[in-house]
């Protein structure tokens, strides 16, 4: 039987993300992987989490075991509240829902913002699982090129005066997915102006805010947003745990409750185990602790891959900007055009990088461009892949 | 500042279950619910899963809390097919996705199937968790008449003759929500008939299947499909935990490959300290013996209820089919054309019950039936519970 006369338009020609498909292929152990996105395990606090979790079942099954609310759990909302008051981004006009995972709360939004044809300006490159969320609503992607310092607003303000049916700006402003790249504050301070004078919304996704190992910290969009214009997204993934899947959305009442009619008819609320473990978590622990622990070994990490690089990397072949936070590296190769041959003699080398195509608006597309993680592999593993794809390079630039 | 204009058409006019906005108005520990949805919490295996969590977290906490792969941790996707097999609803055509509660399936197989005007045919009255689900991709919704044999076939086979463009047929042929009735064994064969015959899919969601206790089993349509038209929803919501929240949908390799993809950007995946802990579960103990506990607990409160609806409901002014298994009862009140008032009054008398509009395709007709649930309550208070509702039902009636 044929089952695509049955598929919606929105999935006909949807493929699941490259870097998800590379990890079947890396099922072979002797493979070092710079290429996903987890966040380092050797500090989880699975002893504390243990406790906390035997202890709630014990004590409490029913709130654990029972349904609970589409909003998240009180307490949990409190715990996302101290997390975005301490970077000013929440106001008394906004709601918070608990998602599973900051990626349900970035999908939903798109699913309460766009019709079909609408448009989404995004960072060129950025965040797959983002794109692929609003590309499922079938809507247009406008790609805006990413400095050094973070978007570039001249392209972003031509591209909003050409553009017709911009609903939002989708940005990671603080250690970008892939580029690592922190927007300044002076650029922060235009996207908001050129979203009011535009009438656009901006979704701001920041998982990676907490890792910043080196430089200031930069003020959120959402805490300079003057007209209510800013949905804030935050993860406990980076900060926490992923496989914990919690995260939330930050948003004027108004969509809050749009949004959340969507997770009801999505996965109804987020588990109550996993939500009150991060309560009983930040209770019990100085979270802020835990994450500057986390902090230094990615600032060890990164210097280690960036030691490398210098290293092994041929000379003058491949540009790259050091990160001052978060988890990723992102190189470039300006002598190539297209990436791919390299990353498949990467494998055959046994060590996983990710191609630059995978990020962008236009995935078939050529890049010469990949990306690096530093969060998970220890310093060892790092060097030692660095050395490797550093031979590659050698040999095929 | 209006946000109307920035909201997707799909949300404008959505409201939340009314059910749940309803428990808001239940927060009065005086208020008997026989309202909700939720199975009895004195049965959930807290100390149990007490210890798995405990012992999860201390010898495995990377495996818990790093992230997972989307399609479900292998082993939990060995659980949920052995609770498919047990119904022979799994073929080698299939594939299994673990899902963040069977409501996220369905949700994400509406997105993986519907444009915009497509029709879903749909049982009225139905679940309202999936007709949302389902508005959400601004189908319609094509209502047909339950009978106390389940859906009625020849309106089902007069709506695929007569309405352009069906999708898919959902239903939950075994203790339906909201009505409790079964489907039987010569309308499902029908039902497979005519699937094929119009060319259609079909959804069948059977979080209930397991908890008869009267009368005998009947095969679920998936175990009788011919021709790979049946999507399966299975939840361990009420035979487990429902705030765990796992399910999984069991549909053609083709589909469940797109119903992946749409996964992967929602919620990336189901977390994995919950899909562990069932896993261990299963192992360690018997879950069917855990379900016959249920199953005796669900009957002995259903003819609790049955027994007070008897005695204190007036004759002759009630109609009601006494379930077999699941968690709901329905009742008609033929002498009158709307609920509503009699369903604020019992408020007032502090008893809670959910009126039909809400499961109905047009949410604005008036409706003279209700639902009641007899999980939730013990059985003093489902009693007390029935007391005051016929009281209420004697004055208005």
């Amino acid at each position: 039987m044929d089952y695509t006369n049955y598929m919606a338009d929105r999935v006909k020609t949807m493929k699941g993300s490259a870097i998800r498909e590379m990890f079947k292929r890396m099922a072979d152990p002797e493979i070092i992987s710079l290429a996903g996105g987890n966040p380092a395990s050797e500090l989880f606090p699975g002893e504390e989490l243990s406790k906390i979790a035997g202890k709630i079942l014990m004590t409490n099954p029913t709130l654990a075991l029972q349904y609970g609310t589409t909003d998240g759990y009180p307490k949990m909302k409190d715990c996302a509240r101290a997390r975005a008051e301490k970077v000013n981004s929440i106001t008394e006009n906004d709601e918070i829902i608990i998602m599973t995972g900051a990626n349900q709360g970035i999908d939903l939004t798109a699913k309460a913002l766009l019709n079909k044809g609408d448009k989404v300006i995004v960072e060129s490159p950025s965040f797959i699982g983002s794109l692929n969320a609003f590309r499922t609503y079938e809507c247009s992607l406008v790609g805006v090129r990413v400095d050094a310092d973070g978007m570039n607003m001249d392209e972003l303000e031509e591209k909003l005066k050409s553009e017709d049916g911009v609903k939002f700006i989708y940005t990671i402003p603080t250690f970008q997915n892939p580029t690592g790249c922190t927007m300044s504050l002076e650029k922060r301070k235009r996207m908001i102006e050129l979203a009011n004078k535009y009438d656009v919304l901006i979704l701001e996704d920041n998982p990676y805010g907490d890792l910043r190992f080196s430089g200031e910290d930069v003020p959120t969009l959402k805490s300079m947003d003057t007209e209510g214009r800013v949905i804030y997204a935050g993860s406990f993934s980076k900060i926490l745990s992923p496989g914990m899947r919690l995260g939330y959305i930050i948003a004027p009442a108004p969509l809050c409750e749009k949004i959340e009619v969507l997770k009801q008819v999505n996965d109804v609320h987020t588990p109550m185990l996993t939500q009150l473990m991060c309560v009983e978590f930040m209770k019990k622990y100085d979270i802020d602790k835990y994450i500057e622990k986390n902090r230094e070994l990615y600032g060890k990490k990164c210097a280690a891959m960036v030691d490398a690089m210098e290293k092994y990397f041929p000379k003058g072949k491949v540009k790259w900007v050091v990160p001052e936070g978060g988890i990723f590296l992102w190189c470039e190769c300006p002598t190539i055009t297209d990436i791919t041959p390299i990353v498949d003699k990467c494998l055959e080398k046994k060590v996983a990088i990710v191609p630059g195509s995978n990020f962008a608006t236009d995935i078939f597309a050529p890049s010469n461009m990949f990306r690096l993680n530093y969060s998970s592999a220890t310093i060892e593993k790092i060097t030692e892949g660095i050395r490797r794809l550093g031979e590659v390079l050698t040999e095929n630039l």
